[in-house]
C-alpha cells in the first residue's frame, strides 16, 4: 500500500536554494500556500527551441497540485502538454520601500517559484473538478450559479496539473534598511503599501436591472482569504 | 552618419504573431508603451541548462530600451549578462469577466511580451542615468530628494538594457461574451474592475514626526500616468 504523506515543508533543491539574501527565502508550506491562495495570476515560463516564453495566466491550487487551463488550441498548453520543464511564478506586490538613499530602495513582495513538468488531465471528472476548483479560487461562491461546462466545452478546454514539489517562496517585508550614516538625512522614508481592490461591479447589457449583484461580488477581496 | 528612426509600430515576428484570438494582439507602440509605463514589475524568463526560470523584478522603460537592475551578485543578472535569449513579460490585471457560463469567464488584462537579449551597461554615466530613470518610473519625484548612488554602490549594481524590438501586446477589455442561448439565464454577469491602490504611508523609525510626507507619495497612483 502506498501511503502518501504531505511533508510540512518543501525540500530545497539546487535550483530553489537562494544564494543571496537567504533570509528572504522560505520552503514553508503554509507560506507558499498563503501566497498561492491570495493571488490568481501566474507567469508560466517555458522554452521552445531555446527561446524562453513567459505567459500570464490564471491558476488554482488544490492540495499539492497547481492547475492551469485554457483552450486546447493554445500554443502554450500544447507545448507544456509534451512534458517539458516549466517554471511557474506567482508574485504579490505589497508595497514600495522608500529609503534615504537611492541604493536601498526596494519593493515588499511575496513570490513563489514552482519548477517541474505539467501533465494534462484526461479524465473528464477530474477536469470538471479542476474547473470547479478554478472558479472557487478566483470567484468563490459563483460555480453553483452559472451554467457548468457541457461536454463540448470540456473537450475544448485543456487542464494541466503541475505537482507542487520543487517549490520555494521569497518574501520581503518591513521598512527600508538604510546605512546608519544616512539615518539623519531629512528624507521621509518608510513603506507605501499597495493593495489590489475591487471597484464597482459593471453589469453587462443582458443583465436586467432587477438582477441583484451577488454578495460574493460586492464583497470581493483577495486579502480576506 | 547613423540616422535612428523609431517606427510607429513593432514588426510582427513568428514568435510574436498570435495564432488564436488575433483581435487581442497589438503591435502598436503607444499601446505597448502605455502598459510598460503603468506597471513597474515584470517577469523575466530565461533558461539555464534547459531549465526555465521566471523571476519577478522591477523595470523602467526609456525610449526603446527596457532596463532591469539588481545586485551584481544576482544569478539572474549574471546569466542574462552572458547574452542568452530572454523573455520579459509585463501584465496588468484590470478585472474579472463574469459570464453566465463557467466556460466564458475570463480576465480583463493588458500584457506586453518582449523577446531579445539583454546587455549590461558599462558606462558609469549611462548606469547613473538608468538608475535615475528607474526611480522616476517607480516613484516620480523622489530622485532629487534622496542620496544618490556613490561609486561603490554603482559598482555593486548591474543594469541590463533590453532593446524593445521584438515586442507584442495583448489586451482583453469589455464584458463577457456569453452564448446567445445563455443570455436569459438569471445570473448577474458583467465586469468586476480591479485596481492597484496605495494605502497609508508608514514612516520608518528614523523619520521624525515633523517630516512631512511628500505629495508624490500621498498622491501615488499608477493609473494617472
Amino acid at each position: 500500500m502506498l501511503v502518501y504523506t504531505t511533508m510540512k515543508n518543501f525540500q530545497p533543491s539546487p535550483h530553489t536554494t537562494l544564494k543571496r539574501l537567504p533570509e528572504r527565502g522560505s520552503f514553508d508550506r503554509d507560506t507558499v500556500n498563503a501566497i498561492l491562495d491570495e493571488a490568481f495570476i501566474c507567469h508560466v515560463g517555458f522554452a521552445v527551441d531555446g527561446q524562453p516564453f513567459v505567459i500570464p495566466t490564471s491558476y488554482a491550487r488544490v492540495g499539492d497540485q497547481l492547475f492551469i487551463h485554457g483552450s486546447a488550441a493554445s500554443r502554450m498548453l500544447r507545448s507544456l502538454s509534451k512534458g517539458i520543464p516549466v517554471c511557474v511564478t506567482v508574485t504579490l506586490v505589497d508595497g514600495l520601500v522608500l529609503a534615504r538613499s537611492a541604493f536601498h530602495h526596494s519593493i515588499n513582495y511575496r513570490s513563489v517559484v514552482i519548477l517541474g513538468m505539467a501533465k494534462p488531465l484526461t479524465d473528464e471528472r477530474e477536469k470538471m473538478a479542476a474547473l470547479h476548483a478554478f472558479m472557487e479560487h478566483i470567484v468563490p461562491g459563483r460555480w453553483g450559479e452559472v451554467r457548468q461546462p457541457d461536454e463540448q466545452e470540456l473537450k475544448k478546454t485543456t487542464v494541466l496539473s503541475l505537482p507542487l514539489t520543487e517549490v520555494s517562496a521569497k518574501v520581503r517585508t518591513g521598512p527600508p534598511k538604510d546605512d546608519e550614516a544616512d539615518h539623519a538625512l531629512p528624507v521621509w522614508s518608510g513603506e507605501l503599501p499597495l493593495h489590489v481592490l475591487a471597484g464597482m461591479p459593471l453589469a453587462d447589457a443582458h443583465t436586467p436591472a432587477s438582477q441583484q449583484v451577488p454578495e460574493y461580488i460586492l464583497r470581493y477581496d483577495r486579502r480576506k482569504k
